[in-house]
């Protein structure tokens, strides 16, 4: 079982239907009229509410932002390479994913998830290995993105060999690569690989894109970019070229 | 008096020659050789470097983050309208201001400086009154664009409107506008005005706008870009204006 914290996270679980909901607890003190929208939504999928002690949703939260709303529920599912080849069948455009390699924080996680489903991702892999946050703390800062987003977790490079095999190019963003991410064509089937800010994409990931790309930044910054930044950057950049009022690339 | 914590953000201000450095503390237990450019930037600028136990090192120091070095010294001081002048007029290219609103939270704010410093900003505005940020905070996330980086704070919109008065634009980034920042030239001298996720613009700054600019994002997006996502995207957007070999906008 996990927790999901907050209003505005409980109601994307609800309304996402990915979780299978235990219970809601809501605080005594809490003011119904302010949640009403989730209570509404567990009312819709029979989710039992129970009213509670603050004192005892402040010990069984995980953070100090529950706000009175915590629901029991099992963890959010993960999509499988599978499942994603079905989903990326039904997409009516070309699809975008997103790779992340090197998330350092559960916080820039969150928000890097929100960014992505903002500027139209369909779904964000992750190695498995790589997943050790609190998915509370990933929650919270994504707006119900994280309920939202299909997250897929890889083993091994082999399903991004697959995504490749079905057309999609896999794209490394890389500081100092010769090409910017204005000389690709981001229309294209495309994966956005994007690396921490310690040790960049792994060597594996990196034998097998097809070009690297970079976002230009001041001649003289000593500064760099954030992945969670990098990675919203590029993303909006594939939303302008597929924009239907778009010229072709340059 | 004020701190300033950890390796990066301390090499940072010794470098940026802003601040006044009464001496630079070094935990016992840090290794010398992987601080050696603290300490010849410390040395190069005459400050007394003191040696001292790890735990007055945590005692004194807001955050976890410092690494075994912690300097003590006057505050960044502030850029005032009439030296923000004198600098753009010293610029050989179009200024880009960067106007912020309603930031919340100190650590998204250290985020937004160090991509403004990546994306070429020349000076970021903050209302006065509206500086209630720990300066540590924000400093840490902003890999030392917290000490390069002017900071202007502003009383009222009056230095806005001198700005507008010499040339600059003033473009408020607003949800929904009908205008996107694709539609507006933005190699012309700009102050980009980005208001935070609660209240967005205040309405004063916004009866002086010239123009209003959305950021597209995913038709169906329930989520939404935060503060420093927004003003990444908006200010790469600019730079890609910029660049010498881009075409005239749309």
């Amino acid at each position: 079982m996990e927790h999901v914290e907050g209003r505005q996270s409980v109601l994307a679980a609800l309304r996402a239907y990915q979780r299978r909901f235990q219970v809601l607890l809501v605080s005594h003190s809490t003011h119904t009229e302010k949640i009403q929208d989730v209570l509404d939504a567990a009312a819709e999928r029979g989710v039992p509410v129970r009213f509670v002690d603050p004192r005892e949703l402040d010990d069984m939260a995980h953070g100090a932002s529950h706000g009175g709303v915590l629901a029991i529920c099992s963890a959010k599912p993960r999509t499988t390479p599978r499942q994603l080849m079905d989903l990326l069948a039904a997409l009516r455009e070309p699809p975008l994913l997103l790779l992340l390699e090197g998330v350092d924080d559960a916080r820039n996680l969150g928000f890097t998830l929100r960014s992505a489903e903002a500027l139209g991702v369909h779904a964000v892999l992750i190695k498995k290995h790589l997943w050790d946050f609190d998915a509370v703390e990933v929650a919270r800062p994504s707006s119900g993105a994280y309920e939202r987003m299909p997250l897929v977790q890889i083993e091994t490079i082999d399903p991004l060999r697959d995504l490749q095999k079905s057309g999609l190019q896999l794209l490394g963003c890389i500081a100092g690569a010769k090409r910017t991410m204005y000389d690709v064509d981001l229309r294209k089937p495309t994966i956005l690989a994007i690396g921490g800010e310690k040790r960049g994409l792994s060597g594996a990931v990196r034998s097998i894109c097809d070009t690297f790309i970079t976002i230009p930044t001041a001649g003289d910054a000593a500064s760099s970019l954030s992945l969670s930044h990098a990675g919203a950057i590029v993303l909006a950049e594939a939303m302008r070229q597929r924009r239907p009022s778009a010229p072709s690339p340059e």
